[in-house]
């Protein structure tokens, strides 16, 4: 018999943009961990393993607690390997509905600081290698 | 004697631009809930009555759990109220230090729609009523 996680993770799809935009890092006990294509900021993307959710409180208080405690633990691996003055966390969604959760790492004199940086430009890809090597940082730091 | 708790409350000082731009609606048990004073967006901020924390992740960890809790309970609280499309949720802190969670109600074709708000135009003050109004709208849903 199949339990209920099994069936969520089953049916899980992550969205198309996201998809398309991102890169996986890690898979942690409920999220996709994801590296936004984009070198203009180290910015990562959460994604909880979970079908028909939109808003953070649309998950169960369980899934909301292992939210907070994923989203706190990439947070601060974020903050420890890039020395970053401030960690940018934000749960939007107007565009993509799949509920995603984005983390930032910030700098003064970055582009755009100290506005947000969603919707800001174009976005600039990773040269070959330099993603990895990110990917690799992250990984090493959870 | 005093526990640790009413230590920390009795030293926490609200920032000087949050104090400035927003007013107090409620305390919760951890977070002051303030509604901003800009009419564009129905815009609660959320600050937890603890000194000289900048990150999420500088809560403690059960600090954490409050902070997920109340922020679910008031993002709730805030789509019954407005019926908005989506509840945008953001800490970012690039400004103001302190650490404090946004939460938007945002609907098709609002001011920036779909953009984030932060830094966007000049703030609109509510005119004399309003805010009092959408204040008690608030406290009854919580």
């Amino acid at each position: 018999m199949k339990t209920n996680m099994e069936d969520t993770l089953e049916t899980f799809r992550l969205d198309d943009r996201l998809a398309r935009d991102s890169v996986l890092v890690t898979r942690l006990g409920l999220c996709e961990l994801r590296l936004q294509n984009d070198n203009r900021w180290p910015w990562l993307v959460l994604v909880p393993q979970r079908d028909g959710v939109s808003e953070l409180f649309d998950l169960t208080p369980l899934d909301q607690a292992v939210l907070t405690f994923e989203t706190n633990l990439v947070a601060s691996a974020l903050k420890e390997i890039t020395g970053a003055t401030k960690i940018n966390v934000g749960a939007l969604g107007n565009i993509v509905r799949q509920l995603h959760v984005h983390i930032i790492a910030r700098n003064e004199g970055d582009t755009c600081w100290p506005g947000p940086i969603w919707g800001h430009g174009t976005p600039v890809p990773y040269a070959a290698g330099e993603k990895e090597s990110l990917m690799k940082k992250i990984s090493g730091a959870l």
